[in-house]
């Protein structure tokens, strides 16, 4: 049984092709500046390492998805004779609002409301919407399953996802606290729960996706009661080219300085964050550590402004919980990150938490224990596997058997 | 020995003069709509409760200012016979930036910095420095000396204050977190040492200042190492009428549904808080509990709201600071709001603190600890004095002796 995972973006198209029977990836890769007039195709063959990687002339992501499918059933590189063989497609999509508790089989209802969100997703939903319209052209009678970036978070009680600005901007335009990476963090909650022996229900966590985005959530048996990012990605933690929070009145100001709000929005969302302040013109997490290890000391202090944000809604999310099982890691950075592991743990005695540095070190990719025996709770990390979530909720979603 | 303590803001002016010997107000009042054609003046002596209220015709601040010496002196309602028994004026300043960090006698190099901070404090710096000049010109001779409501937080390390935002704008403007309310979390820090029998430098607190604004500031052996404030005081906790914490998103979405910056900067400061989402028009917490006890949903969301974010900044900064001695309530709500204190204090059991019913309730206005004798560290209610502050601030800056 083969699943294909589609996540479609404004410039960019990811697919993976997933075997069910024993959730291996058959291929994968993707198509980076689509829209420009040379866009990249990444192609990867996992059964013996083949790679395909060059410019292929598409114009739009329905070019592009057809390319997909061609390679797949490639006599030469491909990993199937027929599309046919594909049972389902999942799509990552980012944003179903309070609508979209759980993944849903995608109708001309679900596609309603994916357009209902524009206006609060204004890049990812037209290309998720768009990925959905390329596969049902592209391989009519193939069902297609929506995955939303925000559904695990709606648990979260009004409190907790309410702004405390007029009622009217909820009413009237949706906005409060929707949360992103969802898909990620129930990932890591149900292979926690595994891997701690324990159900879903019976877990309360602390999850940390730390990568180029970043977000946390307090999750109470097993489900979300608040995160960081908010009404788009941009709330909470610092990021690599992200600010995260900031007074409001930090945006107010830099429209005074001269910039339209098109710009605010570019520099808060690409220009801030690690890159923004690191001094090395980069947001990447390894060349921070790198810099901040040979001496420079804005990168040493991007580090430090960083490690800070995640141990403050450390504390916060630990009080909202009245305590926690675990406190899970994940994402690049969460997974690979020995050091800024270190710098973010060694920050947490007061909740009693203890990294154990062998075992920190240990844990570089792979899932595992970071705390010491007698630390008063756990620390944990868990490689996320957003794809593999999505493959399995389409199957679930369709009731389909492996 | 008589001090008097200026705070004027953009169409008010507070006025409260204070006997040094035995740290007594012997009169206060203030000026409101100043700029209008109805200013109104308040008046009181506090040996006989004497009180004036009514319009008076004054054009701007200079011309109050010199009603209020006027009424100081007056044979009949007066408390002195000469405005020369003033030995000294203190004044609240919004904001004095990096090169405050202790209140100083106003000469013209302290004047110059509070004009160089007018565009980060664009309502509040001019009239402070208006004041100042009232002051000079009604009483020459007599010293001014200015107290920064930033400076107790520029102890705060630049992780604590940097926003994760590209450095050039804090280089070039300033932006960065400042923090308000800092006479108050000093005042409170400083009274609750003694009433701990501690040294300020030994205390390690969690100040929360919770009244229209509300601030809370983590105090670690006396100094300020993060604050909720930030650049201006809309950021951090839910106030009145303030937004507190947003996605900056929201700021661009808001001006993207056609609100001018201007707009919006009303929307978050004066119709936001408890006011925005109550559901009352009211910001006030008196109003906000008895709504909700009456019955009323939208109260009691605002009210679950308001505590929830105090009880995450309580765990974020009971982490930072690697646990505390005590968690301090002052401000109006702080102080008299038994009900709001109890739903905040109910939340920290994560923390080990416990809440003593009893006490909670004696606690009305008066300083005293609200914990149970079990609980694993104290809450404490500690009112606030902000103009004493300043006039002992004064006082202690010109080496005068009481």
């Amino acid at each position: 049984m083969k699943v294909l995972v589609i996540n479609a973006g404004s410039s960019s198209m990811k697919f993976t092709l997933f075997s069910m029977a024993n959730n291996t990836v058959l291929a994968k890769g993707q198509f980076e500046r689509l829209g420009t007039d040379k866009p990249n195709m990444i192609y990867k063959r996992l059964s013996d390492g083949l790679k395909f990687e060059g410019i292929v002339p598409v114009r739009n992501l329905e070019e592009a998805l057809k390319r997909v499918c061609a390679k797949l059933v490639d006599p030469a590189d491909g990993v199937m004779k027929d599309l046919g063989e594909i049972v389902a497609i999942g799509h990552r999509v980012l944003l179903g609002g309070e609508k979209i508790t759980k993944p849903v089989k995608v109708d001309e209802g679900v596609k309603e409301i994916i357009r209902e969100y524009i206006p609060l997703g204004p890049l990812h939903n037209p290309a998720n919407l768009a990925g959905i319209e390329a596969c049902e052209a592209a391989m009519p009678g193939i069902p297609n399953v929506a995955v939303f970036d925000t559904q695990f978070h709606m648990t979260m009680p009004p409190e907790a996802y309410l702004y405390a600005i007029p009622t009217e901007y909820y009413e009237k335009y949706g906005i409060r606290k929707y949360g992103f990476h969802g898909t990620s963090h129930r990932y890591v909650t149900l292979a926690t729960a595994e891997f701690l022996g324990k159900k879903p229900e019976d877990v309360t966590l602390i999850t940390c996706h730390l990568g180029n985005g970043c977000s946390m959530a307090a999750v109470k048996n097993g489900k979300v009661i608040d995160t960081t990012m908010g009404l788009t990605p941009l709330e909470g933690l610092m990021m690599g080219t992200r600010s995260g929070d900031l007074d409001p009145a930090v945006v107010i100001h830099l429209i005074e300085l001269g910039h339209s709000t098109k710009e605010v929005d570019t520099i808060l969302n690409k220009k801030s964050g690690l890159y923004g302040v690191g001094g090395i013109n980069s947001g990447d997490m390894r060349d921070m550590i790198n810099a901040a290890e040979g001496g420079n000391e804005q990168a040493e202090l991007a580090l430090k402004m960083f490690a800070r944000r995640v141990v403050k809604y450390v504390g916060a999310y630990y009080v909202l919980l009245g305590g926690a099982d675990a406190l899970v890691f994940t994402g690049g950075v969460g997974e690979y990150s020995v050091p800024m592991r270190k710098r973010i743990t060694s920050q947490l005695g007061a909740l009693g938490l203890k990294l154990d540095d062998e075992r920190n070190k240990e844990c570089f990719g792979k899932p595992g224990v970071i705390s010491t025996d007698d630390s008063k709770w756990k620390m944990i990390v868990m490689p996320t596997d957003e794809e593999l979530m999505i493959a399995t909720d389409t199957v679930n979603t369709l009731g389909l058997k492996k």
